[in-house]
């Protein structure tokens, strides 16, 4: 295969894919060249027309087409609350709760200084403009609750300490159907300090 | 998300890839969008040189950006011995081993009734023509020993009947390190009836 530039190319292009190598790679370049031509143009141009056209929503920093997102320019979301997240996917999972009508801002990552990424690769300065020029009342910090994201939920809560802003975080507790024989101890332990009055 | 058809449009043509469904395919677009823009650019690009350029060799039939690939075209190879493959992974194995000097023929399948693969769709005839044209004097028939696979040595051996050809097939027994006690009956009956002096 030695003369195959073209193809070897193509196989190391698709190791760029999280949790392909090389075998996954040569195994999806032969099914993309003999199985599936179609898809694969397809492929092709669906990724680079996303490159070229996708940007991060001027508001929410979300992917979109414009210049600012349906979901931040739709007047049917209550104005007065806006919940970071970590992630898009995170908003997917958020929108299909249908139990949240505010704004959103996707950091697009965590702070995450073993990699490298801090409050200037976060961009966190956008977020901070977005929260002073509008109306929010309440900013909901939904991160992750894992170190980097409890760190960065932190962060943002330091940023934000001299506003009037009323800051809260998601709970943290036993989740739906859960039972307390099998939920792990941390988790119960905060089940149990965060109780609320019923 | 409604607003993002270009994102929507990328997560449908990764689903073509083999193994990815809906939600691996949100998490790659969002992997190429958000981390790996240069890779993505990348895979996009050499998808679709490789649709353009990759074309079957004239010989082998195996993927080649010339019009016969290097191996067909060496002139340090066995023009006695032809090969025959279901895939162009399985002749990247054969290589692997080094012992094998003659040259290949890469069917792209294997005879499948029940996905509508026949010996048309499978284009035999190049194949035959390839063997009728040539000098060589053993046709190996190393297609897998799966039922699929048996069929097409079968279906090949009966097209060559009224040839002058060794027609031979690769073995079956038991695997290097193989035990015994731990091999299938059906490999170890093989084994057995296929049994050698020594």
């Amino acid at each position: 295969m030695s003369d195959n530039t073209i193809l070897s190319d193509l196989v190391d292009s698709l190791k760029c894919l999280p949790g392909v190598g090389p075998k996954s790679a040569l195994r999806l370049a032969y099914h993309l060249l003999q199985r599936d031509r179609l898809g694969a143009n397809h492929l092709s141009n669906s990724i680079s027309k996303a490159l070229e056209k996708l940007n991060a929503c001027n508001l929410c920093n979300n992917f979109t087409e414009s210049k600012t997102c349906n979901l931040c320019e739709s007047t049917s979301r209550d104005d007065s609350l806006l919940c970071i997240l970590e992630m898009p996917t995170d908003l997917l999972m958020m929108e299909q709760t249908h139990s949240f009508k505010g704004h959103y801002y996707v950091l697009m990552g965590r702070l995450s200084p073993l990699d490298g990424i801090g409050p200037k690769e976060l961009n966190l300065s956008k977020l901070i403009d977005r929260i002073k020029k509008s109306n929010f009342k309440e900013i909901i910090i939904a991160t992750n609750f894992t170190s980097e994201g409890n760190a960065t939920a932190q962060y943002i809560k330091d940023l934000l300490k001299n506003t009037n802003f009323k800051i809260t975080r998601i709970a943290r507790g036993l989740p739906m159907g859960g039972e307390i024989e099998y939920v792990d101890s941390g988790t119960l332990a905060q089940a149990l300090e965060d109780r609320k009055n019923i």
